[in-house]
């Protein structure tokens, strides 16, 4: 999927962002809002409030006639079922390698349950390095006990 | 896949440290590896050294016989394109939902490239809250930037 | 999938039920637990207590040698991608049909969020009906917003 | 599939919906159908009579030119053979997990055969919980047991 | 899937009944059930009374052993997603060229609605014709209409 | 697929169609075809001669230009691999469910061979019956002996 | 697929032919069949008479017991959906590049309608040529017209 | 796939082909190159000379505009894995019935190898027959030995 | 995939190419980068710096209006999963049949861990053969071997 | 797939080898013949002569028995239609990324064809380097033009 398949409202802030030289580091500080929840945002996987749609538009000087699409719960999920862009592909591969141990993990410190992708929060940091500096991804949810009725 | 669907070395590891009692916690320390690594190398995703092969088996009771097998690099990756136990599809939806917005930041902090997933540490930790305890993951990759030629 | 091909534990657990002639509305009673849940139990879907367990192999006369294998939390999903049998289907059917305009009104009732099938029961009653007898299916989940951060 | 690629229909319809600020609970009432049944109706899933289809369209001061294709019965079925939308994979999963034990349980209940996804309705409720309100989905269809000839 | 890949029941009842040289038609009159059924049953696609099961073993002077298989009802579905088997395919291709057009035309002669698979008989017969031998194929029914609510 | 999925051609012709108020039956009469046949013309799956052609764009007041389209034999076969829409899933089903019995009785009646979908009639019945009206299929084709060389 | 997953059959009549040292050209005069037709019989995907089936056995040196899998006309189709083995990965090859110009060409001489794969023979020759011997394979096929009712 | 759905300049040169009453059998003559060749141009899985494109384009009566088109060699390989088209499903049906016999045959006579797909040659003739005309396809493509290194 | 289909700026690039005549081999020496990743660049699957894409452009006779596309760093990976193009799939089909012996003798030379795709840079050579040009590919990707934790 | 899934010749060798203590580097100086070679004629991706398959077992201390299946030509591919095994997956990201631009450039320096991978050697190298030792891999393959006819 290139860029230019992505929705309009997606292209028009990514454009905007480019054309004002503004970082999602940026937009942090202006929406009090994580940058991976903003960029979440742009690609209309999180919905934000009339308050949070607006001040965005605002930063970046687009029409607030985005705020219906920013505001609305649209369907989630994007791209192929397994994804062919070689940074997203190695999530995929973590998944695919390290998805059993992390469950035997889990399930040893939690029992049967799972970690919610819901109620969750996702920082990326950069860790500088002198041999290469380092992506540090954490993941934080809650844990889900299985419910027995 | 069901359990009893894993490699046969799989099952005997898994068996043996159930009757002995024992957490991947306590391997960590006997082994002195993280019990991500070790819960991968239950799962034949990574490869160990002839010494920590001994350990891991002289710990479970467990003949020596299965060292070639623990310390061979086997072809990786687990499971069905699209996972269907419900603890691993989380990890699938966070890539759906979240890869092109981690792919944003992660090219902002960085520029052109991935992180690693050979290079490359996941942790796993508890965190207690009176609200519902959290699992937290943090993955840490190195950076590659695309070689230009 | 023939039901031959199902694990052995629930082909015997199956089996005894079938020769004992005792029903999952029996087992609702003994195991004080919905029968739904039991049903779940036999097909290595869900994770019985020590208790429950023994309690459950008593009843259908078996050997306390499964007991492991049913308080460990394995691997879940079962069937194929798309399930061929009818009865199955037609719920992967009211998913196709349904299940946007299900995300409409849990939205509009709810907010952005889900439904979750962790922190979830589901019950089956028979309605009798001189017309036809009418199956009734209620699932009850947890509504779980999405975070922001 | 982002809500924008929905027929054109489907747009016009919740586009007006929310200019006029009106929920499919309000539509119960105008159309003495179930909000579920609407929502399908918006979505192409369901057929409306010629009345139904023309009091939708004044309530939502739309034209009456949508009266064919809302009284259409057109080829159903919405999105991909695995949904990636996390509310609506959530049944999926369900499917997944309790798909076998539910079949189980209907023909300990009522022998071979299916529960109609077409003789068949579905209500959505919000339960309200200080730990959390909860969705309950209630099914209900026709038990239709195998013709033996 | 070459027939050797059946379940066991399957091949014994193939093999029973070529060893006996008697012919579905044949079973027919025995059961006073139609010879498609019987060959359903024989793949575990149809679920006898203990009176059938009796009779069909007793015919084919295999042990009544193989009963509690032959009532039981276990999942149906039958091969791959896309037929390799010729005489298969057809009808696969029956239903991608045809599927559109008869739809159209029970639409236009019943309504919205389906043809039932479960209340449903079918049956195949041999028009005998010099230009070359016919297959008839005759499907039927039951029409359920779209329940509004 | 929504219907305003299909191509151009068949959208005019079904909304002509609609708008002069006939039905299939009535074609029949005007073409001397089969309705089923009529309606696999509509979506290109079917070749007309010149003059069906021209008479079926009379019948439904349309300009003569559709002539080369309707009479051209273009791609066949319609909609996803495995359907969604409820009324075509069923033949699929039944393809499933059935497929290998009508093969055990295709070659029981008539040896090694397949019944041909080309050489191949489909007529749909309105079958009334005071317990709900019943659709009956009848497929007739000629059966081909496979040819050995 | 390796060949070690044919079935049993397969890899006997393989086998003996191997250790008797006979070619598929030899089995030609014996059977007075192609040598394609055999190996098809070999892979059980054509249907011998019982005397085919005893001159072939007869031949190998195997036991009769074979007769009634060679004689069975079991379910046909090898291999998975894309093939992977280079040899027959070009037939493919050229059914994807080649195969609409070849309907194109087919319309033009035969009008609408299908070389039959059923009524059908199939050669394989050796054209010796001294820049390289070429094989040659000569397709052969009763036209099948669509027929109209 | 529809006629409609190739690409623009196939649609073209078809249409100018039935404008011109002009046969691929025509065009045989005037290009000195076999039609099945010139039906791959049309559909752009061939690459002609600019001289060849001129001819072509002179012969339909086009512009010259579509020069750089037919001389461009672009990405070959048409329609979807399984063909849904009869006529072309029969080619992928051939492969999967009688792939392995072929394998088996070219191996005997040749060696490891491959008929080679792009060193390769396709004619269809018309033969004709009192019982049913017959379709003859000869392909004919050089062996090509696996490289020992 | 046409090239029909690729997105705007690899056409306008490429026609811009035809039209001036200039090849890849050229533009390496205006840009001095190998002419695999020039292309790479032309295709979206490499990124520019703000110098390379304004040369590039200008060697082109293009507007710089394309500069931003060519410096962002968009989604990655072209084509269908198995690729139809035959040149293309010759390399998938390397992978297929060598994959497992190049991982055997990677591993015995360098231990557990893979060939970067990203530290990595690929060349084409044509090597003149009197038998027929060969092509020479060579990859040439840093070796990372599995951290261990 | 676990290295435990492959036949078990392929298993039967890489223990003996394993066993015996001797590389791949080490036999290609026993069988003349490159170390990748020899690694796919283990997995049965190449074929031996009678007098290679003799010296190779007489290498490994195995008995002769191995003579007849590693000189047959067997079905070729292993492993999934995407390589879930990290090392594998890289030359699958490869083609992805890399696959059209290459297209490009051999069409550029070749004209239309393709590369054979049966007429084709590859080498595998360790380039040693401070930074981090790097793999080399050569391709080479005979240039294939398309025939014209």
């Amino acid at each position: 999927m290139s860029s230019t398949e992505f929705p309009a409202m997606t292209q028009k802030l990514l454009a905007a962002k480019k054309a004002k030289g503004i970082s999602f580091t940026d937009l942090e500080t202006i929406l009090n809002r994580d940058e991976v929840w903003i960029a979440a945002l742009f690609y209309g996987q999180a919905t934000a409030s009339e308050d949070e749609a607006s001040k965005l538009l605002h930063a970046l000087d687009l029409s607030q006639d985005l705020v219906p699409e920013l505001t609305a719960s649209t369907s989630k999920g994007l791209g192929p079922i397994v994804p062919t862009d070689p940074l997203i592909y190695r999530f995929y591969e973590i998944m695919q390698v390290y998805g059993m141990p992390m469950k035997e993990i889990i399930h040893e410190k939690f029992g049967d349950g799972i970690m919610s992708a819901i109620d969750f929060t996702l920082d990326i940091e950069k860790i500088e390095d002198p041999k290469g500096d380092r992506v540090k991804v954490i993941m934080n949810g809650k844990f889900l006990p299985y419910k027995k009725w």
